[in-house]
């Protein structure tokens, strides 16, 4: 079995690509996360002035959505609707699921996921355009779970 | 780049004053935490017949509100509107994130972040207005998220 | 039962007087902590330059001191002799056991212990050597383990 | 008191020189953290090939040198001496202290701590080695603790 997963190459596109489009925007300064088909950190970078959790919220945005298989609007949903679940499988996860959007799966030309970018540092909504718009520039697909 | 932070001068003058508004308003005893921008603690005391959580607490409220950028008023807002956040990023932060008033960042004259203080002992409200005066008497400028 | 346990008076004036020690001997910037009898955080002042990690080292200096009942010298012995289960007790304590020199048991005339002191930042030794002199200084007894 | 701490433009450029460092040495594929002087991370590149847990790792190193304020061969030295004292100290950090060379502290012009580099991936030396050049090639002063 191959599995498709991000090189260093691409995750690195993508973050600098995700702290561009916050800049460009003037938005909060932002902490950026790109997450290999393992779960497991490719590149990471905090702008100056974000605050202290900001690598542990972003890495948990895109770790939840690796870890259940979609994307943070999905995760948002289901806290709503079942929270009992999402605190469980927080809980279960360490602490590593936080289920709000900003958290986007990466997919290839067939569908496969393989990795997940998470944002935080503005509103859940604008921290999500970013990680689309790094995503799409790196010729990747983005599934917000939307 | 340079970041201001509290040294442990300034932080003892909030820490006693603090104590100082309590007792003088005769609220319930406090327990006082100053931590500097890192989110590490400078000073704390918990006064006479303070229970036995309380020092945990006052961390969890200033080092919540650092970590996240905000006041324990903004916290308490989101925690609210955004339950399943709140609760992932509690879980995330080992527990060290209360979000209700009483956690209050400290800024310098240029509105920079210079660390936290975190107060617990009697009405969230209560510990708010001792942060807030003592802040204020040490030269800082008192940010509650209100 | 009643219980003697040291005041925040009390504790403020070891803290302040263990940093003064330092100070004057031109030790490393230290962090000081007094823990009451219930092995509860008093006062903790953490000095200008001071590592990330101190307050945590010299609470489970101090912590670990009540935990067992014996000073910190005793801890290491015992560490030394029965490494397996001096692991055992940090892993039990949460990590909250620091088996070394600096974490000192304060007793009154009595014998009965009150509280306990934490010193961390220079050497061990040197730790405690404040530690000793602030307990005296507020006239209570020292037990150091030795 | 003010605290000169890293930007993220020197961050990423000592990761990416420690990443090419590594690949024109040879070495295995290298994960590579540059952490503020607050603890936290600023910007991380794990290479294609690095293993599962590199991320941890390498962060382990950096924050355990800023933890105790002295870089990875002096933590090495202790755990060696004093196998208690670093055990606890590992578990009061939740495991987030790893003590061997190639965590780095970077310090400024006048001697101040303004981060700390982890690498791992080759041999502890070789990791070391990368972190001192890249530290220099930024303008800063590498601390190992040799």
């Amino acid at each position: 079995m191959f599995v498709h997963s991000l090189s260093l190459d691409a995750a690195s596109q993508i973050v600098d690509e995700a702290l561009r489009q916050g800049r460009s925007r003037n938005f909060q300064p932002l902490t950026v996360v790109v997450l290999d088909a393992a779960g497991v950190v490719k590149a990471l970078k905090r702008d100056d002035g974000a605050s202290l959790m900001r690598p542990e919220i972003c890495i948990g945005k895109a770790w939840g959505a690796l870890a259940l298989g979609f994307g943070g609007r999905e995760l948002a949903r289901r806290a709503e609707k079942m929270p009992g679940f999402m605190n469980a499988a927080s809980d279960l996860a360490g602490g590593r699921m936080v289920p709000v959007a900003g958290g986007v799966l990466v997919k290839d030309d067939k569908g496969v996921i393989v990795g997940a970018v998470g944002i935080t540092g503005d509103t859940s909504d604008n921290d999500e355009i970013c990680a689309v718009e790094a995503i799409k520039a790196a010729g990747f697909t983005p599934d917000t779970g939307a």
